[in-house]
C-alpha cells in the first residue's frame, strides 16, 4: 500500500447508542481508502456481569479480568458487538471482516504481570506482535479489519486488553511501512481549552505548544494519557494523530496532534 | 487445491467438556492438508438463556431466536466458543480464524419465512451463498477457518442456523472444485445396527442399503435427517461424509455414507 491507512478508533459513547453507531458505520463505510476500524467495550459488559451476579472490579480505570469476566469481555467485545458492526457494515456495502487478536494470530498480547497489581487476564501489546502482512493481504483484497480488544498469547489464554493501546499498535505497526493516520473518536469535538466550550477545540497540539498547555493546566486530568499515547505513535512514525468528535471523523476538525 | 478438503463438524457433545474439546482441537490441529471446521453451540446459550432469565424454547428441535436470543447464541457461538477454540488451535501450532457468516462475507443465509412457524432471527443457508473464494485465499495462505454457525442476511441481520446445514453448504461448495470429505462427529461410534452395542458400528451406508435399513427398523429417529443429510451432499458432490466418533474422526473408522 502506499495510500494513507487510516485507524479509527471508537468506544463505549459510539458503541452504547444504537442510533450513533449506526451513523457511525453509515461514515465510516464511506471513508475512502485502506482503513481498520478498533473497537473497545462500553457499558453492555459491565451490565451483563451485573445480570449474572458478578462483580465488576475496576483499577485505575482498568477492568480487573478474573476467569468469568474474560469469558464475558470475550462474548461481548469478540461476539456481540463485533459481529454486529461487521454485519451493519456489510449492509453498508463495506466488506469488513471481525477479528480478535488470536483470529490468524494477528495480535499477540503479554499477560501483565501479577505484581504490584494483579489484573487476571490483561494484556499488553508490543507493535511488532501486530501480523501486518495478514491485514495487508485482507485489505488488497477489499477487505475492511474491525478489530476487537481481546487478545492472545499464543498459549491458549484469551487476554483483554485496552483498545487505545490496540489502535496505537496497529497504527505504529503500519507506520514502518505506510503513511498512517491514527483517529480517535471521542464524545467531545477534540481537545478543548475551556472543557465547558464546545467550540474552544485546540486544532492542533505539538511538543511546544503541549508543554505550556499542561503547564497552564489546559489539559489534565484523563487528556493527558490520550495525549501522551498519541505523541508515543508520532514518535513511532504515524504521520498524524486526530481526537475528534466520533460524528466529525471524517471532516477537517478536531485536535491533530503532529511532532 | 487439489488436495482432499476436509470439513470437520462438532457439536455440544464436544464443545460442552472442556477436557473432550481440548483432546478433540490437538487431534484436529494434527489432521494434515486443508480443513475447515464447523461448531454449533452446546448447551452453554442455553444456560446463559437461563440465567438472564430468557425462555428457551425450542419447536421440532431447532432454537426459535427472539432480539435477546440471537444477542445470546452470537456472544457464545461467535465470541466465547469461537474463539476459545481459535486460541486453543492457535496454542497447538494451527494457524485458525474464527468467523460468523458476515465476516468477509463469508456465507450468507436467508431469513426463514414466518409461515407456518415463524423462529425468528433463525436462517438456512444455500450453498451457493458460501464464499470459496474467501476461504480458499485463507486455506492458501495456511490458514484454517473455523465457522461458527451464525450467518448474515446482507441487510445488518445476524442469523441463527443449523450447525449441520452449515457444514453441509460448505462441503458442496467446495465440491463444485475441490474432493470434499464431510466427517460429522457425534457421541456415538458411527450408525450402529445396535444402539445398545458400540461395536455394531455400519461401517459403509450406500442407497440400496440405505432403503433396507430404514425398512428394517435399524436407523431411525434422529439419524434420519443426519443421513438424509450426508446423502444430499454426496448427491451435490462431495466425495464422502463420515459419521463417526468425535474423538476418533482422524482414525479409519465410524460409518461411510457413500454414493
Amino acid at each position: 500500500m502506499s495510500e494513507t491507512l487510516r485507524v479509527v478508533k471508537i468506544g463505549g459513547n459510539v458503541i452504547d447508542s444504537p442510533e450513533s453507531l449506526s451513523l457511525f458505520l453509515s461514515k465510516f463505510s464511506r471513508l475512502e481508502g485502506p482503513k481498520i476500524l478498533v473497537h473497545g467495550g462500553g457499558k453492555e459488559a459491565t451490565r451483563l456481569s451485573g445480570q449474572l451476579g458478578i462483580e465488576t472490579r475496576m483499577i485505575e480505570g482498568r477492568r480487573v479480568t478474573d476467569r468469568a469476566t474474560i469469558d464475558i469481555v470475550t462474548m461481548v467485545y469478540a461476539g456481540l458487538i463485533n459481529k454486529r458492526i461487521v454485519a451493519s457494515l456489510q449492509a453498508a456495502g463495506c466488506n469488513a471482516i471481525g477479528l480478535c487478536g488470536a483470529d490468524a494470530d494477528v495480535i499477540r498480547a503479554t499477560m501483565r504481570p501479577k505484581k504490584p497489581i494483579d489484573y487476571g487476564f490483561v494484556g499488553d501489546i508490543d507493535p511488532q506482535a501486530v501480523n501486518t502482512r495478514f491485514l495487508d493481504i485482507l485489505m488488497t483484497d477489499g477487505i475492511t479489519p474491525v478489530i476487537c480488544a481481546i487478545m492472545h498469547d499464543g498459549a491458549g489464554n484469551l487476554l483483554n486488553c485496552n483498545a487505545d493501546s490496540v489502535a496505537n499498535a496497529v497504527a505504529v505497526a503500519f507506520a514502518w511501512q505506510d503513511p498512517v493516520e491514527l483517529i480517535y473518536c471521542f464524545e467531545k469535538e477534540g481537545v478543548l481549552s475551556d472543557p465547558e466550550d464546545p467550540a474552544s477545540v485546540i486544532p492542533a497540539i505539538d511538543h511546544a505548544n503541549y508543554v505550556s498547555l499542561k503547564a497552564d493546566g489546559v489539559v489534565s486530568g484523563g487528556m493527558i494519557p490520550k495525549i501522551d499515547n498519541a505523541f508515543s505513535a508520532i514518535k513511532r512514525g504515524v504521520k498524524s494523530v486526530k481526537i475528534t468528535a466520533w460524528d466529525k471523523f471524517d471532516q477537517e476538525c478536531g485536535t491533530t496532534v503532529k511532532a
